[in-house]
């Protein structure tokens, strides 16, 4: 089952693309989408949609993951990725229907670690390790997309799944 | 011209209907667009998408007006609501190119009453005293979308426009 895995961001949105099968999972491929300061508002969520739309024809996953939206100290930046959260769950339930599933933080740290606390590096070292990666993956908004990616697979195959209510 | 006012919202929007003319303004027709508890978070903002469409396609704005989004104290909700008003930006821009336009709650009040202190009720007011009508549009939802409507036209008419940047 081929999984796609989002960060949801306003500036830069990380995507990684999985193939999960029998509790093996193999990278397909990982990057980001990224709207520039030079656009205005609306042609940046515009850009999101249409970035989106380009991952879901490409990569035809069957079913998306997204991190969960939690809001830091920078309300300002939060706005901003919620009006784009809400362009990227729209979209990934117009063109992938029925097969969009959302995470909190800590239900990705414990997926990959077994341990709710684990440091950003800690995460990052399971990913590639999971994968079987040379590296660790890079920008960290990729690597973040791989987790929730893997942490869904994880989860699928356990059978307890958080579907986007 | 015709302008579309829309009050964002997620259970809830309001839009409002105006032609506006020399400085004088007609209303065309006001109303929610609603999303039920019963559907799921990713179906209420397809609704959304959907009902925003049929209504730029109905009355063909020139002009979008929308308010701009302030956190009030529940932070659940106005996640929800920012999640929504993407995909409203979005559509907007998508559906009337170059045509879309914010306004504060204070611009709104200063626009329609000269006064940033107005109240709710002096504002229902006003905007039933600018369009000529019998009663106070109901629900306030779309009252509030018919004074973003207004306030844009007020505020074209005198040069000052605030394009979402």
């Amino acid at each position: 089952m081929i999984i796609l895995g989002l960060d949801p961001g306003f500036a830069t949105i990380g995507f990684g693309v999985i193939e999960s099968e029998k509790g093996k999972a193999n990278v397909i491929d990982y990057g980001t989408i990224t709207t520039s300061k030079d656009l205005t508002f609306p042609e940046r969520l515009m850009k999101i949609e249409k970035g989106m739309i380009a991952l879901i024809e490409k990569f035809k996953p069957e079913q998306i993951a997204m991190e969960e939206l939690f809001f830091n100290t920078n309300i300002t930046t939060g706005i901003n990725v919620a009006h784009a959260r809400g362009v990227m769950v729209l979209v990934a339930a117009r063109e992938c229907p029925g097969g969009l599933y959302e995470y909190t933080p800590l239900q990705i740290k414990q997926a990959l670690t077994g341990y709710g606390r684990a440091d950003k590096q800690q995460m990052m070292q399971m990913v590639k390790t999971y994968l079987r990666l040379d590296k660790i993956p890079r920008p960290d908004d990729a690597a973040d997309a791989l987790a929730v990616a893997l942490c869904h697979s994880q989860t699928n195959r356990l059978g307890s799944l958080f579907r986007i209510k």
